[in-house]
């Protein structure tokens, strides 16, 4: 039984945690922490998880006998958590963005943020299992990717050396729900008639996610920014609870067949067992994925054969973030990918 | 005293019609027309509109006195009355996208319609009054514009010469609320539960919109889809009731400044008094336009000032329909344009 | 492995049951039918169905081989399909109206059927498991109870001889998600335009679920109509997909304290696993029990301790319908009542 | 002209009233002040107030020049600006709830405020212009009436003696927006993803509007809730924007005819402009009234003519607040009490 330990555990994602360890078969929480709820039970703040008898702890708390600790805080609190839990030999699992970025210049441009642990980057596995299913196993850190990379990624990355043919700008044009924007965090983002009928973009060529992209990008595929340009991201705040849906436009300098794309998504599908490949002519709606870690994937394109459009579809809270986290935590440990997911 | 008639008054675009005009001090219902409701009086069927005491006509009405119909009724119905309606010389502003499209070829494609009366195509001027005040003033038969296009075609056009520096593809992403894909027609498109607390795109690459964007991109700026491909299009439905935020991506061969997209847009803004330019650094959301004849404008660029996002926002019934047509009959008559529209 | 059989699969409540026994241990859907989507496999109908691979059959069905089969089917559909799965000897757990009422002359006033088998009546067990847990193991027609009676009748029963303190009218206030209230169904009831940001009260006084509460208050308790007037019922539609908050409002002739009903409920709790009682001085709300078979109960009283407001939330598609239905089988077949459903 | 300032003119209520006024062709807004935006364009902090080119000032202004100021901020400010506005000869219009209960026991016990100046209750009008209107007209200061009681009182108090005819208790069940509940003050209450999805009742049993409705009852009727009870009253957070709808429940010791009730209605909305009764057999919905000072009743009974159902509707902002606001300010100054409000 692996003992874990989660600190943020009274914030959107870790309460996302706390529900699916509820039925995780190998491993119990026996550690949470919250600045909040220090004191009470979990079940007396949030009847969804009636039978968690744990009590909150405070921030301070020691995290003996953990072997994994999950990080669901802001990233300022995330620098400050993860040497300690590192030098007491425990392993993490970071849901903040503070170790996504090996460029320390970028991270400090777009995070707006000194770092003060860089030495840690070169120790710390990126958590997308998809790319990186060998690495987790013995990673002591996972930087656990961002919602709106998990979306773009999983739908760019198959494209793998098509994308040297990339001609223009690849936009990613990425819809939220609210939980995917500060959630709890009371500022006039989420308040209810702020957000309840309206629509609108923010952070537009400017949103921390895109460094990440671009990261990945050019990690895993012949993708150039340096050539091709940086990808366009623009993030979007739509009025419901769950779920990203992401559009990305790819313009190629020839015409690519659908058999083809379909062949190395399907392939990509294979061995990867919470991706899912629309039937052709259909796009996935958000539907398709909320509270599943599930990352459905479809396409369309015009007559030209050089448009393509991909649509991805998660749930930011699940793959997005703290189920993302599980199958990072059951790689790390040896379980199959998709215990406690389904 | 305008006198108006209306077909299709019960429908979202047609009781939008009756509540702006309610308040219009130079025009008068007087004939009002539905399938369903014939025989009741307005205000019976719609308590918002109170004080309407008009009753409901059956479509075979003779709309005699009528100085100007408004059609707010599906394609293949305004294909049975704008001639009619034309040959006893009352004037007519119509709402469906029939008489949109010069192209006969890509009307039948879109509309999987066959087009009964082409030869009226050559009287129609279509009814964006920033860019065709003078015509309108004689016209006889206005196409007023689709919802999509008008909140594409503001964001765009002012851009004029510069189109000729786009480089790659000129893609438009547009989220709309359920009012804009149906309204009443009861099919699953618009059944509460499968839209609220979703998201999805829908008819991507094939939505007769696009054809519409393109034949007025062509038109009034030097774009040339056969050399710079057909501008990519995807429409979204919103979990909300009203209003359309478009997202446009431009990337040019060359950077440009903020300043020649300012000077630009803030000229085009001077005698269109529906038009709103957002301040330096902000994009509009949907509540800036929600209930009114406006169009919001916004844009963002990345630092190599090649990759320009333009964002607009309409009420997609009151710019996008409604409002847009009596606009356009405000123009037809003589009047200020913006006459009970503020 | 229990075989089921389930007649309307592809409907609100169809797609609720197919989620569920997906995951239960014991069951095994063989068969599901639906007028709509006949020789398509249900995982490309639904995705979040993914691995259901069984293709939907039309409503004529032999359903050979099934132990028990859920109807999820219009009132007068379900008068036609069960007394032929009895006559082949098949159990039924019907959540249709058309075998809850024994007062023939009510039912007929109610749901404005004319009905085809009273014989059937004396044979149906009222699935409400808290209160006919025994009559359900060999029961051979399950009537399900309906959703606005599940949320009343487990926020009064508990009350006992209480009611016979009674004093002026049982008022029951219920506000339902969309899915209660038609779901699929196209009309505009449930039309995205007409329900969001709208609210409304339906069918007052004279909605089919109020002489169903009463029949079992006065099965189970001292209520008796004739002297203490029928229980006033008003259902409403709240712009939400999910749940039922039922407000009840008791007054007696003398005061009673909160210990009282306190120890009534807790009492109830006990061997009713899916009870949950809120801790003093909180009203449960509709994510208490939303996507799960949980009944939540609160209460509040005013400081003569004679005016009594019982809060009862529950999710109409899980306790209000599918979960129940699924918790009868568990019972008819000897199963713990919870397999499956936790 | 009438030289109107705000205070508190940022929050929900306050942008209510600039809305309003902006086309009220006798006022015209001269001051509002605002904790937040101070030395701002009003335009440029609300887009939809286009147009309205005064700066925002701070709460330290004198307002001089000001014929009425409208307080739009909580009971604690009220009470400190009160006293100052009325030493200044200034008339005021207060939004919030500090001069509407007489008994101040009452008052302190529901909004655990010690009042400091309760000399002035004796010079305060209660602003329900259906019931006051006379002695509006020399008012110095004005009590708003809350958004509950409106929306309660309009639907009882028409019933005038028959109320000596009550029998067991009155019960109020009233579902607001969340614009009703806080709006823009920024706590859990108003969060996104709390209320999305969500229903709730909250203060049953202790919310401070319930002695204000008991007040008027026994001022205007010959209600006695000594001998009758005290009304009960539940609040209830609708995930929505705008409106109330409140559910009145009356249960008479003898039964009552339809007539009887219509004719009470109907005189009362004779002379009251904003009144809408419902036709029979029909109940308002929220849609009837939003963005409008209207009010519209409807009712339904059961067989025995002694259980009545009455359910109000109105735009908690509009009618329950910022609109009625300025009818009493039109009663004030001697005009008819529509102006600018239609």
């Amino acid at each position: 039984m692996i003992q874990v330990g989660i600190v943020g555990a009274a914030g959107l994602s870790g309460q996302e945690l706390l529900h699916w360890l509820a039925s995780h078969p190998e491993a119990e929480v026996v550690t949470a922490t919250t600045g909040k709820f220090k004191g009470i039970r979990i079940e007396d703040v949030f009847p969804f998880l009636t039978g968690q008898r744990l009590v909150f702890q405070g921030h301070d708390t020691e995290f003996s006998g953990c072997d994994v600790v999950f990080l669901a805080i802001p990233n300022h609190a995330s620098l400050e958590h993860v040497p300690r839990l590192v030098d007491k030999g425990i392993r993490v699992i970071d849901l903040s963005g503070v170790y996504r970025l090996r460029n320390i210049g970028e991270f400090e441009k777009y995070y707006r943020l000194k770092h003060t642990s860089p030495e840690l980057l070169s120790k710390t596995v990126f958590g997308l299992p998809e790319y990186f299913r060998d690495s987790l196993k013995n990673a002591s850190i996972v930087a656990n990717p961002g919602c709106y990379p998990t979306g773009a990624l999983l739908g760019i990355l198959p494209f793998g050396n098509l994308l040297k043919k990339l001609k223009g700008t690849l936009v990613i044009d990425a819809k939220s729900g609210v939980s995917g924007a500060g959630g709890r965090v009371e500022d006039d983002t989420t308040n209810y008639v702020e957000v309840n009928e309206n629509f609108r973009a923010y952070k537009a060529f400017s949103h921390q996610h895109q460094p990440e992209i671009k990261q990945l990008l050019e990690d895993l595929t012949p993708f150039d920014s340096t050539k091709q340009g940086e990808p366009v991201f623009t993030p979007y705040l739509l009025p419901l609870n769950r779920g990203i849906l992401t559009g990305i436009y790819l313009h190629f300098s020839q015409s690519i067949s659908e058999q083809e794309i379909r062949s190395r998504f399907e392939t990509f599908a294979v061995g990867n067992p919470f991706i899912r490949i629309m039937s052709e002519g259909n796009l996935p709606d958000l539907r398709s994925t909320v509270n599943s870690n599930r990352c459905a994937i479809g396409w369309a394109s015009d007559e030209s054969g050089c448009n393509w459009l991909v649509q991805t579809s998660i749930d930011n809270l699940v793959k997005g973030a703290s189920g993302q986290a599980i199958q990072n935590m059951n790689l790390m440990f040896g379980l199959p990918e998709t215990t406690g997911l389904q």
